[in-house]
């Protein structure tokens, strides 16, 4: 059976997870995540442990039991003034970090400094930090993709979903991209997220990343889909975080926002072969 | 000589500091505390090192080495929401956090938790992690003025000065609201902060905050006066940080920002007998 199947769903159902990322990395992106979840658009989220807002949307996760999220799991920070390091103590995981004690702006970065036993510890530690403070996270996915900076990583990666029983973000074309081989990567026994849809920079320039959100069902395949948005205000925190980053920057989030806080969208994925599931029932059938 | 005679004014000269305190706090805070400082009124302010915009500030104060900047050392997070915690590993100044590793939110709580060795540890460690950076502090003063928790963390502060060859900011009336006594707290050598001004919450409450900012000029006294502000925007960023606390919250420092960011408002410190002073100046009589 596949997953559709052991869900209770056909064979060729396409599985849909609308999925907010970047939750705890600021206020404005905590409010925005909220919004959307409150929409009805969002079903699944994600926290990041290591920043600056955590705590306020660990609270909102935890008295908010019935919105699925997992943790963000964070080695890499990419903002140019806003700038963040591990959970872990600098004196145990030193090879994470730059001289001022803040995570690395790229996964090439990580690559080149990070030892793998630095960050087993710290992976864990953001979960532990998590479930100490009574949270139930269904999955564990990852910022920027950054467990893909080294094969080494990316194992811990899986040796901390089989620790904690959760699912993993497991896809080939995420996989590709980190330039990892996803031959080696992959193993059968894996639960691969079979389709990622995520918007990208071209997109965002020629103003047709809303375009792109209400086609998004047409590139739906069999099997687990995964959209992943960034919702947050293009407000004056958000434009401080992401200045000189107009990748993934203020606009970009605030088009992401109102695309996915408007109730009248939720029809685009409302159709006969969509099933919205997650994360958490996922967990279900896969543990 | 006092104070004023050792800066080469008469006797009877009233010194005044316009001291934004609070940087690094947040994004807002930054920005205002910046617009304040080019618009002329405020000539020092200090930063919060274990706050999660200090380092913004930080290259700010880095680049900007004509403003007249401090480290306003923090042992206190008053926040709801947004907690914040040691610059010190946790695992060395365990007496200083709640069970989440935040700062706790009062005086009273830190002097009921706190162990003498571990705010001596948590202190230098914001001085040091400054240091580090390159920065060039004029002054190290304290928010909140925690280390009047206890007369033993007073006396960590007095040695942190003289560690560092630092004024500090000794001030009776401070003091008494601490709850020390006075008496034994301050020495004779201790270079004193005569006449702290900072606005009230029966003056924000009934919307005199301006006009008490307006009158400043008349309570100024003979020796050295600090003005205390707070500015930054009534934003999100700051409605959320200070949700719940309206004492020292986001309308109070919007207040803060709109006085001391308008050039017309300087006439009102350029009298005859008020000369406005910066730490740095201070710390070169008294070292």
């Amino acid at each position: 059976m596949n997953i559709a199947q052991q869900l209770g769903y056909q064979e060729q159902t396409k599985l849909l997870i609308i999925h907010a990322d970047d939750a705890g990395l600021s206020h404005s992106h905590n409010r925005a995540t909220i919004t959307c979840l409150e929409a009805g658009l969002v079903n699944s989220y994600s926290i990041m442990v290591p920043c600056p807002w955590y705590y306020e949307m660990a609270v909102f996760a935890k008295n908010n039991p019935h919105f699925d999220y997992g943790i963000h799991l964070t080695l890499t920070c990419e903002w140019k003034n806003y700038r963040f390091g591990p959970v872990a103590p600098l004196s145990e995981v030193p090879s994470l970090v730059d001289e001022h004690g803040h995570f690395f702006k790229t996964r090439e970065a990580l690559r080149a400094n990070a030892k793998p036993e630095h960050v087993v510890k710290e992976l864990d530690a953001q979960v532990q930090k998590a479930l100490r403070f009574g949270l139930q996270p269904t999955h564990l996915d990852v910022h920027m993709y950054s467990v893909g900076a080294d094969e080494i990583f990316f194992n811990s990666y899986k040796a901390l979903g089989a620790k904690y029983k959760l699912p993993l973000m497991i896809n080939k074309q995420l996989i590709t991209m980190t330039g990892l081989n996803p031959e080696t990567t992959i193993s059968p026994k894996d639960l691969l997220t079979k389709n990622i849809l995520i918007g990208n920079f071209e997109l965002f320039k020629t103003g047709k990343l809303s375009d792109y959100y209400a086609n998004t069902a047409e590139e739906l395949v069999p099997g687990l889909n995964v959209l992943l948005i960034h919702p947050a205000y293009n407000d004056d925190e958000m434009r401080g975080i992401t200045v000189d980053h107009p990748n993934f920057g203020a606009e970009w989030r605030q088009i992401d926002l109102d695309f996915f806080s408007n109730p009248q969208h939720k029809a685009l994925f409302h159709q006969k072969d969509i099933q919205l599931v997650t994360w958490k029932q996922i967990g279900h059938i896969h543990s």
